[in-house]
């Protein structure tokens, strides 16, 4: 008997009867003769309902309050889907984070699993039961408080949970068929890819693809898990996400030889540029700047330093997100004298695309035909950074769509059939 | 330094004003030189809103699935009341039921405490934090699953703490100013009852009144603790609920010669009178009936044996929560030929009035006043029961507010102003 671990995001039960279509489906995957476990976010709009109350008590909220209260979403979804359940006849438990034995660090609002230890959910699937698991939540491993693993924490904890559970498959539902070459909403044509790597899979997530969160990715690669990404409004076959990029190739016959150099486009608008103007070209500066920025718990993307200026002086460009943007120039203009730098720029208008393929290794056209196509567009493109799977630029904000449809076209990725959206979002 | 703890109904916390308002109370008291530990019920409507999505879902829900739903609804309350202690300048931590050390029994949905374990509790407040703990809740000793505690759950919570913490006093927070001589809906010039014996508020409880729970009232004598029962919408001194009679009537000086006879008259719709009638007149016939009932788990309150007629056949009465009237009926019915009764007759249209009073015990005028005024205004009697400080009757459903009213002023209970009703109710 296999065990299958089954995560359903907010869109996915967004009022009583997508819990009772998610119960269906459950109940029927193990009417099939699995093992189910089910990760669940909280119900559509709760969220959004908690925050807005939130903000009517207080600008400031203490994030192991703001945890508190927002675990309570899925508090109420999995109570629901276990009582949906049980009304098609099968039995039924729900466990919270810290009763299922996700386990965390004291970070507020964005916790890291450091153990997890299901043996509740075990000893209940052994009864019989489907056993719902609340996503997104963990207890604090110090302090024993309610934590959140903050954005994409749902798939974090199926993720974790099927690694743990030494689970056949962790399929995560969601309101899109599956991963696509690029955003449909953008590029109407997009095609759903049917297998991709977990390696290229990170690099699109890491990349600005949103079905699937990076963290999940990331432990789906570590524990060698498959991951399968679907919708649930549908049966159709979403994509496969397999941990071992051979495996990836190999799964069924011919996809060998047919698997495609490039496996998507992926765009992301989060993130802003930011340009440390004037910097003494002396080494040791630019270690400096990097230490100031790291010590705001600032992460940063791409890094540019342009050629020195006649002046002995040199500009550094690096990307950040957008949201810490305010923190980043505020670490460096109280380091200003310091360094001896000149001035900030802050730039949030940009645009990030990346074209992703385990293959690209292998072949080295790739970027010539990239830089063609975005140039035939009348792209102009900011910065350049490359992995040995991926190449990203940076483009103006207003450009990025074009740029993501002229590269898709150019690598033959585009579709016969327009691709179907039903939108929305999930944590 | 003294400790009080303090318990908030959901008509308290109804929005994030009221939640608002609350923070002030409670900052206000810590300022003014006590720890705080504050309980504190599901915001206004949350509980409804939340029955009614289950009952979308299902007819028949899980009873440990319900648990698990309802106790969201004190997650947002406590979470959102220690943001805005936070927002006010003072510290606060919010804990559930099972991390305040709430333990009870397996019994989802009518759950008894077993243990009360306040250490976390104690810990937060001795840094100085305001601990907001959620009403109503707790967690299985046995199966560590979330359990409720059933109605009055969020005042037995905070009797429960306060007991544990050897609380100086436990102030119940209501929509009403305390525990009126009579409902002041049916009685507009009831008065405010400065104080009563918890002997004298068990039989209130008892009886019907329903500011405070039975359970928390029972609580508090069997732990010798003073609860003060008071409006969150105004600073007026409420009623005080002392566990020792002696103590009660010597708190302040002069109030044991003016302490009155009566302590008021309560008042109950929720229940109906089921008669077998018929019942053979031979030893054991009775208890086989109340046997049948208890296995059923119905629990009953006045019983009455009419005289036996000439038949050799006897009437047994009883009166019990309208609630459990059809299973009532069922187990009987199942058991009608081992008994050998002629018929049931169900009547769920009685009202039953109580007055009570410990004084009642040394003036033997009592019972005469109560039925001669009840005669005066017209009132048909059905039933009759007694304990030593209580008389109570049984009238028709439509003649219960006459009574009432009758009863309250035959024994002097009116004051000269109306008494200011807010509505609502709590858990």
């Amino acid at each position: 008997m296999s065990l299958i671990v089954q995560k359903y995001g907010g869109s996915s039960v967004g009022d009583a009867e997508g819990v009772k279509r998610v119960a269906r489906r459950v109940v029927d995957t193990q009417r099939a003769g699995h093992d189910v476990v089910v990760v669940v976010s909280a119900m559509g709009d709760t969220t959004d309902e908690l925050l807005d109350l939130a903000g009517q008590i207080t600008t400031a909220p203490p994030a192991r309050e703001m945890d508190m209260l927002l675990t309570a979403g899925e508090r109420i979804s999995m109570a629901l889907l276990a009582m949906a359940v049980t009304d098609l006849g099968a039995k039924a438990q729900s466990f919270t984070g810290s009763q299922a034995g996700l386990i965390t660090d004291s970070l507020h609002g964005r916790a890291r699993l450091v153990e997890v230890d299901p043996h509740r959910i075990r000893t209940s699937v052994d009864k019989g039961n489907i056993a719902i698991v609340a996503g997104f939540q963990g207890m604090s491993r110090t302090t024993n408080d309610i934590t959140t693993l903050g954005r994409g924490g749902s798939d974090t904890t199926a993720v974790a949970l099927a690694a743990a559970l030494h689970a056949d498959v962790c399929e995560i539902y969601t309101d899109v068929d599956g991963i696509y070459t690029a955003d449909p909403r953008i590029v109407p044509n997009a095609q759903k890819i049917a297998r991709i790597s977990s390696e290229e899979m990170l690099e699109m997530a890491a990349s600005g693809a949103k079905v699937l969160h990076l963290r999940s990715v990331e432990y789906a690669r570590r524990f060698g898990l498959t991951l399968h990404v679907r919708s649930s409004f549908s049966h159709h076959e979403g994509t496969w996400v397999i941990p071992d990029p051979a495996t990836a190739h190999d799964i069924s016959e011919g996809i060998t030889l047919e698997q495609p150099i490039i496996s998507g486009v992926a765009h992301d608008r989060s993130e802003a540029k930011l340009t440390v103007v004037g910097v003494p070209d002396v080494p040791g500066k630019a270690a400096r700047i990097f230490e100031v920025i790291a010590a705001a718990a600032v992460n940063i993307d791409m890094i540019v330093q342009n050629v020195s200026t006649t002046r002995g002086r040199t500009d550094i460009s690096f990307t950040l997100g957008m949201s810490q943007g305010t923190t980043a120039v505020e670490a460096l203009e109280a380091a200003q004298e310091e360094i001896g730098f000149e001035s900030l720029s802050y730039d949030d208008s940009i645009g990030k695309l990346s074209l992703i393929g385990a293959a690209m290794r292998s072949n080295p056209g790739v970027s010539s035909q990239f830089f063609s196509a975005l140039s035939q567009a009348g792209i102009n493109i900011g910065m350049i950074s490359t992995s040995e799977i991926r190449i990203s630029v940076t483009t103006r904000a207003d450009s990025l769509d074009d740029a993501v449809r002229a590269v898709h076209q150019a690598f033959g990725l585009d579709s016969e059939t327009e691709a179907t959206v039903y939108g929305g979002t999930g944590r």
